[in-house]
């Protein structure tokens, strides 16, 4: 595809600098390697890089201090300095991710699906990596150890680039990265971190496809959508999460309070937190007044459209046994923007339906196409949630928090697609690879 | 993703013309009923055109001779003509494609690798349909038929843009299509054809995405290059075709001679004809003047290395039995950019190589990852082929001009990707489907 060879180019005719234009040719030399590594020799690097995190637990823990004294001078907000911790845990928890991921199946080389055709070929397919990915994130420096046992383990090569107030962690992180893959007899430069927090960099970044296959950037939305714009090469994007629970008639109401209470108030700030809660009219008023009162004892907003407005204050007083009385002020009207939102807070949107078909119109017009479940006990109706909603993960009386790469056995995940091509919802190993054709003959020619 | 929904935007706001707005708008609509399409009703619609293609062929024939005429008073070349033209052949292929279409099983919907997880849920992933695609092609009007019907059974809706020069034809093919969807109760939405040749709409249709999921470009490779870089969705890109075959040492000469003569001879124009020779050093002396005197009697022009003009300069006399003797002006010195070159025409350069790993160093640096063979009878150098080198199909003693959806298996083909991300190689139905996670629960809720 590219007419000139990456490596005969000077960096002055690329309009990359000299940083990336190395980091760049280090990165695809280092690619051919690892898709061809051994899996013994990938699984030995994640099991040695365990070994050196737990080792070096107090070498980690003074360059994050840099970070962390840094980011108090600047002012950080507490959670952000949460974030930006290494602790002696956080570091446990990445050494065992590693040790799970050595453990798992090797997927690279693998052939499915042989056969063969009339004219006496065989063909089959054979999974292989992308290549090379390019990663940006921001603050927690425990994703450089995520995304380097990723890239490992599905035989790519990766350019990592962490938050500029983690770079004392990011490069004594991505050091024993590289110590590993040398220990294991792998190329050191497959993983590689920027080692400036020049924002220039991160625009050239995502602008080398002779180098660089796939972008993967995880942290705000402007972020991410200022990446996917300005990007040269496919973006793994992950946009909003403004996922739905779906009360549908008939279902066990008992099962929809609890299931709905954990998606929306387990933790308000992930992406597969409950954003809007759909409730069928058959069930809404034994339902509505029970749900409200569980959110009103917790706190959380309610923005209501006109039917659940005229259930909720026609029944102000919650039922016996919930957990207390509705404050007027918690009851709002919800504005049409409002079934667009993602609002990480503790704010729900609800909407009284019909039923199941005017539920998934609704999902499919106003949702982020991220996670959306349906509280049910009625088989078609499940079926065709399942089937109609057009989302990463869709989900039957389960809550939407379980939309998560560790939850469904990935062993890990580099980051969440809301988008329909590749790879939608979790992404694990196998996002990071692709298949190839494999054609076996014996002399055969085409006719 | 869209913080307002696309039905309710008036065209001045977008952007878009009426004429693209409202394409988008019923395309989007009619993805929605497609994609919980049965299969029997894709199935019967597929066959309902079949017998429509057939029946109308003296119709058809009259709009195509419209475009003929045309053609013909601007002066299109013979080639051109004879792509443009719609004979009762030509149909009768593509209603067999349809029916060969209805015959392969509906993949969509399909769930696979349901597992239970430590927490109580079920995991599984379903396919689905991609939603909407843009097609843009030039002149060939069956492209129309082929694209349409794999848009039936694959669940999607699409747009088609046809080349100008075939714009009565394909309005004529794509009534055919409405009607058959029609007759089955599915949206004739769900293939439209953009009515109108003003190139400022094909600027629109790649640039909605709101409406359209994918565009997939078929024509030469400044078209595809063109799109790619304005898309504002994703595209399956197929750039060039410089395919190589590599002449290992060992190998079964005679075979060799066979496959590269098909590979290179048997048509030089498609995507998937061989480009470029490399010639093991072990084999060299014995191969290569046999090749050449093939190319030599089909007068196809050879661009050597040095090592090749050496060992064919020295031995310009053809062995008894080749086709003839070499003539000096078909063997000329190899530049550079000789080694990334798709002729398209009888011309190849050749190359001795050292052995199996300059061959794939080469083929890695200067291919195009389009399809490349390898002509070895040594196992572990076939394993090490197909798994290093870095192309959509990778082959061992086969010709490289097998690389096409039909010879696969896939049924249909609607396009090459020369990329490595969700496609590679031939695209067919799974090409244009997409997996999304399906979670089953019992009330589960994540502590």
């Amino acid at each position: 595809m590219n007419h000139t060879a990456p490596s005969a180019v000077p960096a002055s005719e690329t309009g990359l600098s000299e940083v990336m234009l190395q980091l760049g040719q280090q990165a695809r030399a280092a690619s051919a390697l690892m898709a061809k590594a051994t899996a013994a020799a990938k699984n030995q690097t994640l099991l040695c890089l365990a070994r050196l995190l737990r080792a070096q637990t107090a070498t980690l823990q003074q360059a994050n201090a840099q970070d962390l004294e840094r980011a108090q001078a600047a002012g950080l907000s507490g959670p952000m300095l949460d974030r930006l911790k290494l602790s002696p845990q956080a570091l446990e928890t990445v050494a065992q991710g590693c040790e799970q991921l050595a453990a798992m199946p090797d997927i690279i080389g693998g052939i499915t699906g042989m056969r063969q055709q009339p004219s006496g070929i065989q063909v089959g397919q054979m999974r292989v990596p992308i290549g090379v990915f390019g990663m940006i994130y921001e603050s927690r420096p425990n994703v450089t150890i995520e995304a380097a046992s990723l890239s490992i383990k599905s035989g790519n090569a990766c350019i990592l680039r962490g938050g500029s107030e983690a770079i004392a962690s990011n490069k004594a992180l991505a050091e024993l990265v590289r110590q590993a893959l040398a220990e294991s007899s792998l190329p050191a430069d497959a993983v590689q971190l920027v080692p400036s927090t020049d924002r220039a960099l991160v625009g050239q970044l995502i602008a080398m496809p002779e180098f660089v296959d796939l972008i993967i950037p995880r942290g705000g939305k402007s972020l991410i959508e200022r990446i996917s714009r300005e990007a040269k090469v496919p973006v793994i994007k992950h946009l909003d999460g403004n996922c739905h629970v779906y009360v549908d008639d008939p279902c066990d109401l008992a099962m929809a309070l609890q299931v709905v209470d954990n998606a929306k108030t387990q933790k308000y700030s992930p992406c597969n937190a409950c954003e809007s809660l759909l409730v069928a009219a058959g069930v809404a008023k034994e339902f509505l007044p029970q749900m409200a009162a569980v959110f009103a004892a917790k706190g959380v907003e309610m923005r209501c459209d006109p039917l659940t407005l005229e259930v909720l204050k026609s029944q102000p007083t919650a039922p016996p046994g919930a957990a207390g009385q509705l404050k007027v002020p918690q009851l709002t009207a919800a504005t049409e923007q409002d079934w667009f939102e993602e609002y990480l807070a503790p704010i729900i949107s609800i909407k009284v339906v019909a039923g199941l078909e005017e539920a998934i119109a609704h999902i499919n017009r106003y949702g982020s196409h991220h996670t959306d479940a349906i509280i049910t006990s009625n088989h078609q109706h499940a079926q065709a949630f399942l089937r109609e909603v057009d989302s990463g993960s869709v989900m039957v009386n389960a809550s939407t928090r379980f939309a998560d790469g560790f939850e469904y056995g990935l062993g890990a995940e580099i980051g969440i697609s809301t988008d329909k091509f590749h790879a939608r919802g979790p992404v694990g190993l196998e996002g990071l690879t692709s298949l190839k054709y494999v054609v076996l003959g014996q002399g055969d020619i085409r006719s």
